[in-house]
């Protein structure tokens, strides 16, 4: 079997063959790491500059002190507006005057700057993305402005009863661990952002150690090198404004971090709820017990419902045995979730399953809309999914199916420049593993019946928590 | 300037270079054609079944019977349900085995399914898209149960308040023009519909003059067309059931279609508007008199408004000075209507406009999503920018910019094979000139100053309808 590629931090340059493209990285004497993938026949590149905060690092509110929440997406609006040399408008048609597909994005474990450009725009994009990212300016009056945006972002959010949901499920599921807060905060948390407060966020955690520069298509790796340094006023020995002592940050599980609990390494132990610590659990290991229920009533047509619990973290060995359950389980029109609930029962639109995973925790969920009154009949029939397959787990059939489709939808996906940028970051500031198509195909075909049970079970097993969210006057939930 | 490349009816065989590829098409004496893009590094393709009915050709409410509105949309969903030979888990099975990126969708003007596939999949796909699209079944309880899907699919769009904005619009600016109705239909129709009236819309409207079949990416003209008459049963001289003398359908404007009323095939006459037949428009030429209002009032944060009039026919030369003046006012983060509303005053987390183009009209308006209280003020910024637009036109570095973001943009677009099947498609079903980029962007370089003022002030001139979604009773409109 492929080994997956281990970026050993200890090791300032690194290239390797992967399929379909070589990856190179550098790790600059700072900590700044840039790390490229070369698509021998693209015309255009993604490029991204992540930083390795997340709406988890910030303060969560206290009896003391107000808390930071949403400070880490404030200070990715803020980003766009302005440094010593460039205003905002300048930064917007930097980016616009060349067509490009270009956004920022803050997870719950990193924030992304990106753009997508022909090649002939690369070097422009890295020197826009370079300044935005280490001199941004905070000004105070463009402060005031984003608040206000900001707040209608959220209100935006508010009126999308999909997102409310995911939202409440997080909370739900995930309790007081970090993870379970909202990315963008609450408005009350937004109207009391300060200034200041944002700024110290942004000087404390915005650091060549935190900071990964990816690239994906049509770059050469020495040249953006090159251009990224001079971006950053950087000798290749310099080194960028730090006090720490240049080691890179990786978020490796059993790390001490803000507000986290401390974290059991072993994840291969006996499947229980209480083997993903921090997290509020009730009783562990009682799927009979009732699940816990989150009603958000708005007035709406359909009812948005979440089914799950906790799920695996990202380097949970057993995640690709996970990925052939949940493609059979709710991945797909012909997954049991879409055939039971729409095509047998006409009961939703949507019907499907997901897992979402982080450095020490992660979640699974079964997602429906569907008419109020058909609530508890969808919350039953996901349930008994979910039981079926812990307890019979899947056909040779499904299978086979499952691992085609991870593996068409796969190829499909690492055509696109922006997924393999997105692939080389999130492996650098995650474990520092990078599985190629190849190797990881091979992990997901040796996932044996038992281990897919084995993980259903484990899941069935866990105190169940339900959120609904919409006109539920008329569900009986 | 480099001309478009036509395609003419009469010529069944046909091959053209593009710059990035070089397209046939080949059009059998069914009228059944054929059009592939080969794009030479390309691993992976798209393809399309695209047939040239759409919501607009459906039957509207009349004393005398109860129409068929969403009856279109209703037969895409019943294709997926079966055939003789296979049914719809064994559809669903194909696609998802192979992890395709699939699906169909329903427009005003024709249907589309589509499949985007790795290369060795793609004759698997064709067989059975083919079989889907010719030989479905509609079999009586699958319509009972798809009912309920679509019923679902519409709650689902009725609480997206951006979603039941748009719909909004259409009626508002339409009249009762056909392309004003909703491609779904209504709740009503839905549960109104009978199977044998969608039977007869399948038989009447799915012929091999209506259907176009395009493909891109890594695709063989030649076997691809084997493929195709192979999998539709046909010789390269027979016909597949069809009572027309096979003469392939295109939608010009002018040709006399159900419900709409002769047009106008000057488009280049001096703007009004009742330059545009078959729309209910009120006065013409009085962009002073009051804008009709259209409020819907929802339980909201924001309030989600929409604010045009009528626009371009697809097919008007004047697009490409829409194009750069859209771009301008409102197509990126430095476009006027994101700079005032957003940048300068945190009204709105988005804001742009747009233009929608079809046969015989068209719509252009501007969106926003903002408080209530701040809808007013929305409103009239909005209304403003036109205004300026049709006053004074743009300068010659937003010119420059807009050039740029046009550009960069469609080269970033037609590196997916989708975009270019899609494009080959809209051609071949609208007017039949097909437009390679480097000539469209010379249409677009060759805009000028003065055209770019005229389509704003033409826009700017017609009665203007402001369409208001979310929670309006504090919003003074």
């Amino acid at each position: 079997m492929r080994e997956p590629i281990f970026l050993p931090l200890d090791q300032p340059e690194l290239e390797t063959d992967l399929a379909g493209g070589v990856v190179r990285r550098t790790v600059h004497p700072s900590g700044l790491r840039v790390l490229t993938e070369r698509m021998p026949s693209a015309r255009s590149a993604s490029i991204g500059f992540w930083v390795g905060v997340g709406s988890r690092d910030e303060q969560a509110e206290r009896d003391d002190a107000p808390g930071s929440l949403g400070s880490t997406h404030f200070l990715e609006h803020l980003l766009f507006k302005g440094t010593p040399t460039r205003d905002a408008y300048s930064i917007a048609t930097s980016f616009d005057r060349i067509g490009a597909e270009h956004n920022a994005l803050t997870a719950k474990e990193y924030t992304c700057y990106y753009a997508k450009v022909r090649d002939a725009d690369l070097d422009g994009a890295v020197t826009v993305l370079a300044d935005m990212v280490t001199n941004s300016v905070l000004d105070g009056d463009e402060f005031e402005m984003e608040r206000g945006v900001i707040l209608e972002e959220l209100a935006m959010a508010a009126d999308d009863l999909a997102d409310v949901a995911n939202e409440r499920f997080f909370e739900a599921v995930m309790g007081d661990h970090p993870l379970g807060r909202p990315i963008g905060g609450h408005p009350e948390t937004i109207r009391a952002a300060r200034r200041d407060d944002v700024d110290l966020h942004y000087r404390d955690r915005y650091d060549p150690t935190t900071l990964v520069i990816t690239a994906a298509g049509a770059v050469d790796h020495d040249r953006l090198v090159e251009r990224v340094l001079e971006a950053l006023n950087l000798s290749p020995q310099e080194r960028w404004h730090t006090d720490r002592d240049g080691t890179p940050v990786r978020r490796v599980q059993g790390e001490g971090r803000i507000d986290s609990t401390s974290v059991d390494a072993s994840a291969d132990q006996t499947p229980s709820a209480s083997s993903v610590p921090g997290l509020s659990t009730g009783a562990a290991g009682t799927g009979n017990a009732e699940p816990s229920v989150h009603i958000t009533a708005r007035p709406s047509e359909q009812v948005n419902l979440l089914i799950g619990t906790e799920g695996l973290r990202s380097n949970d060995p057993r995640r690709f045995a996970f990925g052939v359950m949940n493609s059979v389980l709710g991945g797909g029109m012909s997954s049991r979730l879409f055939q039971e609930i729409r095509e047998k029962r006409g009961l939703a639109y949507t019907a499907y399953s997901f897992g979402a995973s982080y450095s020490d925790a992660g979640l699974f969920g079964m997602y429906a809309g569907c008419a109020p009154e058909k609530a508890a009949e969808v919350v039953e029939l996901s349930r008994l999914e979910l039981q079926r397959m812990a307890e019979t787990g899947i056909t040779d059939e499904e299978r086979e199916r499952a691992l085609g489709q991870i593996a068409g939808s796969s190829a499909l996906a690492l055509e696109d420049s922006d997924t393999r940028m997105g692939r080389l970051a999130r492996a650098e500031l995650g474990s520092g593993e990078l599985y190629d198509l190849d190797a990881s195909l091979e992990r997901f075909a040796a996932v044996t019946g038992d281990e897919i049970r084995s993980i259903a079970a484990e899941l069935a097993a866990r105190p169940l928590t339900i959120v609904a969210v919409g006109d539920t006057s008329r569900a009986e939930l």
